[in-house]
């Protein structure tokens, strides 16, 4: 049966060895986070989600959730217990504000907590990680009252949180959204209109649920600027801060869909439901980015965490399974055939996963580290650039790692053979869960435009000249160490490719922007193929020091060093194809005309 | 709702005028196929398929199959009736041999209705696809009488056929088999064993099923040299050829499984079940064989078809779904925002959904016609050359043609955003469904290991060499056409590199069987990115003789020229991305001891 072990010690790898966590330790935000409450989060926290929520992710695919007739919604059977027990336990409140709440922990810390529950449970984890979105945005542009309001009882999970964007019409082009809110006085509004593809829309886990919903105030252009974001309480609260009336917002049906049902995908209906603004009118869209940027980084993170938890399974079923001989001739003599990873290609799958998942995570966890940095760094240049350089990597981490998280939970699945395409094996189930993590907040190819149309030129260049800056410089550490070298010479090839595919696009992509509308998806890739080759060139020269230093070796920082080898030699020749595919241009790709298209 | 029409210009394009098929004429094997005879079978095929099968799609997927408490199996609602239909319009008689009922048309005809079936119903078409394996065993291994008495039912389909390979504890390793045959005398056996993941074990289609079964005799060697094939009759057949006493298979349970609900993946239970010899004993791996190389074209044939249908219904989708507008400036003015299809990304997945579905149906059409050449060929050189192209190829299209499949389906999805998630949109069906072409057959990386390990050494690599004098031809065909040129210069690197791998190959896997095994699954994408180019630059050429012959062109021709280009702009490229994978060799992907694979 499935299983799932909290990778803890990689973890711990890249926060100590890797990121240096410990050099920070005076900043504000970090004061709280000494190794050992560190250590305890993670032991904790991995032990929490292996025991209480894995056991519930095929219970949840299985059951799925259960729109009743008065349009409430029933969770899989145990995830309101186990909600429970995770507003018990805390788990919400790792990374939030102490203000309100919170425990104050550095991003980097509940970051790591969050990629275990995904891989625990993804559907389950969303719950939580929607909540993290919506408090993020009120925490930024909420008014006073309205953090008091909301925060505390979001924080502690008692109630949780939605993001409601997409209408029937409308997904990518908000600027068409039609929920419209009329002004009821005294910062009121009233909205009305239907909002569909809402996670976690409607559940029974948490006393009240706080949508933050898009909508067009009367007059307001009918635009993109004409948007405002509202919250909507699906119970008003009261003075008191207790549970007051219903308000106008109902669930009008769930999705049946390809995965995580174990999360109710919600049509929700809004009619003259109470909403107040958060923040200033028509700047919704602002507002809207704040929750995303986060969410976008969580959902990169699901790429990773199924690829892990996928990785998990095939490597027990690798070692259990026999299956012919090696090819350089029988490993176990007495048995009547070997285990299959003997056979290099059951390998090839799993080093490519091992090199995925390792890499993202070190470049998840220097993501969060930026973000902290971003609002804890002693100078204002320091964390504007923290905050440029995530923002460059935002759209490469959500877009990056979850088409390699996809990938990477059908090769998983494919090491079971037959057995991988049966539901009971549990392998399925990672491979439509991931799936989702490649459309939803801003489908992939919608990432690759942020990328390449917005943050790429953002203050001429800046963030990505900075990126290219840490690239040489590890680069140049590297190469004096005999064994680091020849790695860094392979990342320095891929490195002049997307160097190269920078030039092209910014010779091209202005004159032409379908050049770099058709360049994007591979520009995000190659991307994506030189930020964890990067990761692997700093995880390698973590491990070859603590080697250095003496450090007791079982095994794990020689895995390092051979698994890095390993992605420079598998993963950095895409670079080099990639920019050929973006170099080729738009021509051909645009060149047939629409009616071409059809089959007849 | 979901669509879907017969691409019957495409394969008529592909017949004409790049195979040329007419100047086969004389052929015996091609007498029957005029060209009206071949336009009515596509005309009428794809009218069948889109008009019966497809409706019963989606049903079938929702539905699933029913095993009953007496073993019996009932297949969704509205499948018996569209497989009488199918029986009555004689669709599995096609290409079958004549002596037996069948209609003696080309394969190259009847692999293109079995396309359009494939796509329109693949659970459906694993029913007769299953029967016209055991079918093509019998043919060639089974004694007089055994093609008597079965041959005929089966080809009018009125019986159904299913391969039995799998047990509990073998799949790939066949030699491990525990199936047993006892000697009953009279040339009859006793079966008893369990065999597992039957497609079309059991079911409520036709009145008999014809399992052919792999199991050991007595006193065997407990290896794959011990392996014999039987005939096991789900009802015995009466000397009359009237349906007679129930013999002692029967069907366990069935799977929960990813996807193709609509077929039954069995367990099949065998207790002395009367059973006989199939061609010698001790040589069932022979005989499995023939069975399994016409699977495995057949499972080609369903990446391909589940990519065609994914594609048409994103066309439309993209037709008409509204979103933004084009990077070039509005396209239409007077609506709020132009169709998605204006946007270079949705056109890319677009693009390589063509590129690879075109290709690919070029390809498998000319892998038909090699093995009709295999058959019918004046001399016996010229049969013994398209028998061994078509025997290197076949690894190639069942482990590209799926994988390349899969990943348009997955790409056709996401241009549907949010709604290709959704199970009524009917495209998250396709990707579950065409999921299990990657793995059953022999998973792809057998089919890499086939290709590497046997095909391409054998007869000293006479094949191979025939294939790189195809691709040079065809590039110095092209030379001296100023549109061609330039494709061809392209195809002509990438066939470059396919070469450097082979030699690589060549000097490596040998002394170092690992690299081979490394490299087997990079090596047959390369070899698949260069038999598409091939294709392309064949049905460019072609597509530009037409035009100079004054054709009339309303766009198909054109439309060909365009997607070649595309085909060389975006997919070449991978071949030196390939090929630099491969040169990595098995070092860094062997050096990791087992044990440190686990997570802890």
């Amino acid at each position: 049966m499935p299983e799932y072990t909290a990778p803890v010690r990689d973890t711990q790898f890249v926060m100590t060895d890797v990121l240096n966590l410990q050099k920070y330790a005076d900043l504000p935000g970090f004061r709280n986070a000494d190794g050992d409450t560190i250590a305890a989060v993670l032991e904790e926290g991995g032990k929490f989600v292996s025991e209480v929520l894995f056991p519930l992710n095929q219970v949840g695919d299985h059951e799925g959730c259960t729109r009743q007739q008065d349009g409430s919604v029933t969770t899989p059977a145990g995830f309101k217990a186990a909600y429970d027990q995770f507003v018990e336990g805390g788990w919400g409140t790792l990374g939030q504000n102490a203000d309100y709440g919170g425990q104050g922990l550095p991003h980097v810390v509940s970051m790591a907590f969050e990629e275990y529950m995904c891989s625990a449970n993804m559907a389950f984890a969303m719950y939580p990680g929607l909540t993290a979105g919506a408090i993020a945005a009120i925490n930024v542009k909420g008014s006073d009252e309205q953090k008091q309001t909301y925060m505390p009882k979001m924080i502690s999970g008692e109630w949780t949180g939605t993001m409601n964007l997409t209408e029937p019409h409308c997904g990518t082009d908000l600027g068409l959204i039609r929920t419209k809110a009329a002004d009821a006085g005294g910062g009121s509004y009233k909205i009305s209109g239907q909002k569909i593809f809402i996670s976690a829309g409607e559940h029974d886990l948490s006393e009240n649920i706080i949508h933050l919903v898009l909508a067009k105030r009367e007059d307001a252009p009918d635009n993109v600027k004409g948007i405002s974001l509202f919250i909507v309480p699906k119970f008003l609260v009261n003075e008191d801060g207790s549970i007051g009336e219903r308000n106008g917002v109902i669930c009008g049906s769930i999705e049946e869909k390809m995965g995580i049902h174990g999360n109710a995908t919600c049509v929700m209906n809004y009619d003259e439901a109470t909403g107040y603004l958060v923040g200033e009118p028509e700047k919704g869209l602002a507002a809207m980015f704040i929750m995303m940027n986060a969410a976008r980084l969580g959902v990169g993170l699901q790429g990773l965490a199924q690829g892990e938890v996928a990785y998990q399974n095939a490597v027990t079923y690798a070692r259990e399974r026999r299956q012919g001989r090696a090819l350089t001739g029988p490993e176990d003599k007495d048995a009547k055939a070997d285990p299959i990873m003997v056979h290099p290609d059951v390998r090839r799958m799993l080093m490519d996963a091992r090199a995925f998942t390792e890499g993202a995570r070190a470049l998840t966890m220097w993501a969060a580290l930026q973000i902290d940095l971003a609002h804890h760094a002693e100078t204002e240049e320091e964390r504007e650039e923290a905050d440029e350089i995530v923002g460059l990597l935002t759209p490469v981490i959500k877009g990056y790692f979850t088409d390699k998280g996809f990938e990477t939970a059908v090769n998983a699945q494919q090491v079971y053979g037959g057995h991988g395409y049966i539901t009971e094996w549990g392998m399925e189930q990672y491979v439509r869960d991931a799936r989702i993590a490649q459309i939803y907040e801003g489908t992939n190819g919608i990432q690759a435009m942020d990328l390449v149309g917005r943050k790429l030129g953002r203050n001429g260049g800046k963030a990505l000249m900075q990126f290219a800056a840490m690239v040489t410089e590890e680069i140049e550490a590297a190469k004096a160490d005999e064994v680091l070298a020849p790695l860094a010479a392979k990342l320095e090839k891929a490195g002049g490719e997307l160097q190269a595919a920078t030039m092209w696009l910014m010779q091209n992509g202005t004159a032409n922007p379908n050049d770099a509308g058709a360049g994007a998806v591979p520009y995000m890739h190659l991307m994506g193929v030189v930020s964890l080759g990067l990761m692997w060139l700093k995880m390698a020269r973590a491990a070859q020091a603590r080697l250095a230093d003496g450090a007791s070796d079982d095994g794990f920082y020689t895995a390092k060093l051979i698994t890095a080898r390993y992605y420079m030699d598998r993963y950095l020749p895409d670079a080099g194809a990639l920019r050929r595919k973006l170099e080729a241009g738009a021509e051909s790709m645009m060149a047939l005309p629409e009616e071409a298209f059809a089959r007849g």
